[in-house]
Order: structure tokens, then sequence, then C-alpha cells
């Protein structure tokens, strides 16, 4: 060992962390080593802070500080839809479509995705929420945006034809080429999906 | 904003450190809200931590969390000999030494390198020290491991100087073609080194 005790502990911590290997968790405890105490401070009381002050929203279960999430609040003063509500399986995928700038209506978090290998079905999803937040609010279309792959694509089927019979209009998210992508590289799966739903120009 | 506020904290806190992007951060994040409260506690403790009982080494200038850093602290008994000293110009280069496991000497931190463009002088660097060191032990050779640009020969040619008039045998690491790399990718300075520098077999 020629590290002291308490550097060898930042880096086996930093480490656990994802996409962060031996080489990463170097640079930074050394960019630490190098700044000030009150950088490090600061750093800590965020990781700390995030954790004991964000739970899930009450109503569509993304993280949140207040009983509703910003976008839940926002729904409550009118500026957003409450009317649309798109259904994920992560908060960070609701991170995800908020940078698109595209969705003015408001979220719906499972908490996962149907996948019987892993003995999660649809009574470990939050379901049943959801169904009672379609029969309360003057819902009229429900985004199903879950990922593209098996176990989303299961869990989207399973939910259009519950929220089918309540006669809401439940749309999915569109499956084709990625934008600036090459013919060449897309794989046959994708190629044929983008054939099947070609749109008229 | 549809982000929680402490959530954001931690996001601007997670990209001021270094290799650490958006998406990194919101990976880190999203990870410390899934994980346990203990586990943030304890990387937080850890970078406090860090700050708090590392400085630097009173010998080398190398981090330590007792007066003498672990490798000088091993001199001390004979397991190191303290009679080579490797002179780098950051802590982070003897873990990149140490990872060799090649050398069993101790080392001497610069803290810099000699770069007029920074205002960086022979005065800001720990040079005065390294001297001393030199005139106490029974130092039989220098081996000056600054890297291989500009500032870092510069300083090792400015260092070779001083350490030959006090009769110590001074060398430098080696240049030349990395293990494992390809001819046709060496660089025209490199591989001209390489060539400058063969050696017989």
């Amino acid at each position: 060992m020629s590290q002291s005790v308490s550097i060898q502990r930042l880096l086996d911590e930093l480490e656990r962390l994802p996409g962060i290997g031996p080489k990463s968790a170097q640079r930074i405890s050394y960019w630490l080593l190098n700044n000030e105490l009150a950088d490090a401070q600061r750093l800590a009381h965020a990781i700390v802070e995030v954790k004991q002050s964000v739970h899930f929203c009450a109503r569509c279960f993304n993280y949140a500080e207040d009983t509703l999430c910003p976008i839940c609040t926002k729904a409550e003063t009118g500026q957003r839809d409450s009317g649309l509500i798109c259904v994920v399986s992560e908060p960070r995928d609701i991170t995800a479509i908020e940078r698109t700038n595209e969705f003015n209506g408001v979220y719906h978090v499972l908490g996962g995705v149907i996948s019987p290998l892993d003995g999660v079905g649809p009574d470990q999803l939050r379901i049943r929420e959801l169904l009672e937040r379609l029969s309360n609010a003057n819902v009229y279309e429900v985004l199903l945006a879950t990922n593209p792959n098996v176990e989303g694509e299961t869990t989207a089927v399973y939910l259009a034809r519950l929220i089918k019979t309540l006669g809401i209009k439940t749309t999915r998210l569109a499956s084709g080429l990625p934008v600036g992508g090459d013919l060449e590289f897309a794989d046959e799966i994708t190629l044929g999906r983008a054939i099947e739903s070609r749109r008229e120009m």
C-alpha cells in the first residue's frame, strides 16, 4: 500500500458509482485534494441532501421535494396539460423527454417494466395508481413511453389494453431511424420498423 | 425547471468534477437516489475526510495522513531504498510509477514544473527542499521523472545541471515507442527519439 488510507477509501467509494472506473476515481480524488475544503464540503452536502430531501411525487411518482413534483405543480396552475399523461418506466426517462421540449403534458412513473424473468409483474408497478388517475381526471390521451425493448413493449401492450377499455386514446412513441443516423449502420429490426411505419411526404 | 432543486444542485456540483459531463452526473445522481442513504453518507464522508486528514509529507511532499507518507515511512525502516530519489511533478505521478512495481526508491514532489508562461519559475517549486535532502542523506541517484513535454524537459534539464554539481548520478525516464504500440501511428518525434536511443540486442 503506497496510498493514504483516506485516499484509498475515497477511491473505493467513487469506484462504486456508475461509469466511474479507477482512472476517473483517481482524477476526481486528486481534483478534490487540489481544491478548497469548501468545494468538497459542498459536494458532500449535495450528495446527502438529495437523499434526505427527495422522495416520490404523490401524484406521478417522479422525484419531488414537496408533495408534488415541479411538473405536477405546474399542472395545478394550468401551465401544463394534465389531460395528457406520458407513462414512463423511471424518473430519469422524464428528464430525457423534458429535454426535447416537445411535451407539455404530465407524467406517470411506473417504477419499472413488466419482466417475468426478474419477477416483476403488473402488481409490482404503479398501474393501479395510474388507473385511479385516469378514472378521476379528464384525461384525453395516454402516451406510453416505455423503452422500445421486449419488456417495454410488453408493458406498453398490457397498459394499452387496459386503458382502451376506459375509452381513452392511447399512443406509443414512434420507432424508426435515429435522426442523423445512417441506413448502413441501422439494425434490421429498426430499419424494418422504419419501412413499416413510413409516412407520406 | 422540471428538476428538483436539490437534484439540480447535486448535478451542478458533480459536473464541476473532472471528466464528469451532464450525462455522467445524471447517472450518478440517479444511482444515489436509488441506493441507500447510508451509501450516500459514506461517499460524502469519504470526500470531506480526504480533505481534512490528508496533507503533504514533510519529506517528499507526497500526500500523507501522518507526518510522513507511506513510502517515506517504509524508507525509515529500510523497506524502500532512500538512496534513490525519483523526482516527479505531482503526487498523481507517484501513483502511476508505483503501479509499475519497477521502482523501490523514494520520491520528491516538485509541485509543478518550470513554466515561464504560467509564471512558474524554479523558486515556486520545491527545488530548495530537494537540494537540502540531497546534501543531508546518502543519495546515490536522482531519477528525473517529469513529463516528456516542453515544461517537463526544461525542468529536468535545469535540475540535472544543479544535481550534477553535487556529484550525484542523474538519470531521466527513457523516451520511445509505447509497448504494444504501432510504428505506423507513432508521432515523428517519439519515433525519432526511439531511433536515437536504440539499444543493442
